[in-house]
């Protein structure tokens, strides 16, 4: 007998809620007849745990969070909460922090049919295929003290040992199961902490002798990005450069709305998002691209619970839609969040 | 009779030297039979600075840049002084705040004829024409404490009302000689020092009615600069978002071996340089592409000393050569920096 998978459910704001109904509703139609089984467990979070439990990041919400056995987030905050004493973000970084969720994966793919929709020349994005692995819970967003005062306002950049080091061992490691080609991104010509992260990468480096190296700065980083995306495979930055990579990583995809991730600590559940917004101006219009979502469950079946047989069945059906330009407004055609949604699961249910 | 000015030359490292020359020759031969006179002040900094004086930025070449009228700075750095205790890159930054440089302003502008050269579609690019106004003498630069210990590190991102203030007006005042419209960039909804950067802004706004302002975290922004550059005019940001979306922002042009910049105070000379670095692969070759020293020169011209005219007469040169297609390997040609240097100085002696 299979046990029941716990699947906790941060369902967002403005769109958030949208396309986590059609990730769930895939995620159903890709297990019913399947050994698979789940429960979904909805937790109030960000501007929806606001309303619902006064807080962005109510205690019970970390409580179940951390006995799920993974958990599903969709898109968070927006205009409703600019004022609330404790905005939504807070909660991401909070849940981020509680659950020790120090890495993050961000995949930039691009295939064959996004190429088309990729600001860039096909000569230099064809072939594309890295991964960004944004350390989570140190650096510029947690470093104390953080103060904004009347006349002048402080951050605080921190990096430890042990922190760089587990990033490190995670981008590494990935790598050598990829192509073997790691890049450290840093600011080390000026930041204190760039230079102990470069010397950290340094010190690591020669226990993966199959991984090859590179260093770069991350005004260099951003050029390169734009510029030979096909040079690299596994991309290790700090928080801060993370953040900032990875939206322009997915920016040349054309995609953004295709996009999941994953964040994964040393216990406890991935936590598994997309990497858009929860774009308020196009909310309750049903007009909301699910594909972001539907992929992220597709990475939580792969990644969290071994299915990669039922990843791959969500991913055909994913293709499917974009062949037949079944599609959203923001990819070019008419249908709705729903219409698009029903096309994926008919594709499922006919894939063999 | 004109005034004598007095242009220190910070001549630079690596390719440095070498598009440094190329600049001068131009200087000299664009003001030739003009009422521009000047005298040169070769002065030791970066790498050249640690092999002729012993540090990169002596307390001389301080002094004597205080009392010139311009600086002409080329790219400096590299492996040389890897080791050296204190780094070329270290003098680059302590001249900023020791001439109170507060303000870095580099233009993005994508000629018809380079929009060929970007990685981006030519519907994306085409039109592109904004500044971005980096603030150069505080933030994650240059706050304190930044420490670099055994087991742990540390970088302060700071900023003071007064340098706020004086960056914003500096970048509404240059919108309001532009298209008028400011973007304020931050990353407000986790950095404290964002909130702070964005609150003022928000109140210097209104005192400038007729400039259109906007707001970007910048995460998004640097998908922004890819997905639409032309919706820019004047970028204002912080030191550190603003050396990576300025890099991020010549990558766009694809020619960062053409950019100049401008770094400004509130008295005293500005200084004027590339943008892109010093090249050690190619360095000694022949090869560097001698134009974004000569735009550099051209923009010193026109605005430390109002001589627009022979700064458009030097744009022309360089137009010119383009189109000819009389340019270094990296733009596609197979001349030398010298023979291009050459090119540029016959159109401008044969310019009417
Ligand atoms: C919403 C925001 C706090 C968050 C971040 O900066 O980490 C987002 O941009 C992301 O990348 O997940
Ligand atoms: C060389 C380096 C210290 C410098 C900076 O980071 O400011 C450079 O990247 C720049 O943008 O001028």
């Amino acid at each position: 007998m299979n046990d029941i998978k716990k699947i906790a459910v941060l369902k967002g704001d403005y769109i958030g809620p949208e396309i986590m109904a059609a990730g769930l509703a895939v995620l159903k139609a890709a297990t019913d007849s399947q050994q698979f089984k789940y429960e979904l467990i909805d937790l109030p979070f960000g501007g929806d745990g606001i309303d619902r439990a006064g807080d962005p990041l109510p205690q019970s919400t970390i409580d179940q969070a951390k006995q799920a056995d993974a958990i599903l987030l969709s898109a968070i905050g927006g205009p409703k909460w600019d004022q609330a004493p404790r905005r939504p973000e807070q909660g991401l970084l909070e849940i981020r922090a509680a659950l020790n969720l120090f890495a993050n994966i961000r995949p930039t793919k691009i295939t064959d049919r996004q190429v088309d929709r990729s600001p860039l020349k096909k000569a230099y994005v064809t072939g594309t295929d890295f991964v960004i692995v944004r350390e989570l819970t140190s650096g510029a967003y947690f470093g104390k003290p953080r103060e904004l005062q009347a006349h002048q306002a402080i951050d605080t950049m921190y990096y430890n040992e042990s922190e760089v080091v587990r990033i490190m061992h995670e981008g590494f490691k990935m790598a050598q199961k990829r192509r073997h080609h790691v890049t450290i991104v840093d600011k080390s010509n000026v930041l204190a902490t760039s230079k102990f992260w470069r010397n950290i990468a340094k010190e690591i480096a020669p226990q993966y002798p199959d991984v090859m190296v590179d260093y770069y700065y991350v005004d260099a980083m951003t050029m390169a990005i734009m510029s030979k995306p096909t040079a690299f495979d596994v991309i290790i930055t700090p928080n801060l450069f993370g953040d900032i990579l990875s939206d322009e990583a997915a920016q040349i995809t054309g995609s953004i709305g295709q996009i999941p991730s994953m964040s994964v600590g040393s216990e406890g559940p991935n936590l598994y998002e997309p990497i858009h917004g929860s774009a308020p101006d196009i909310a309750g219009k049903g007009i909301a691209n699910p594909i972001s979502m539907v992929n992220t469950v597709a990475m939580m079946l792969s990644e969290s619970f071994g299915e990669k047989a039922i990843a791959e069945k969500i991913y055909r059906a994913v293709d499917a839609v974009i062949d037949q330009g079944d599609v959203t407004p923001d990819m070019g055609g008419d249908l709705s969040t729903e219409a698009v949604t029903q096309k994926m699961i008919m594709h499922i249910q006919s894939d063999e």
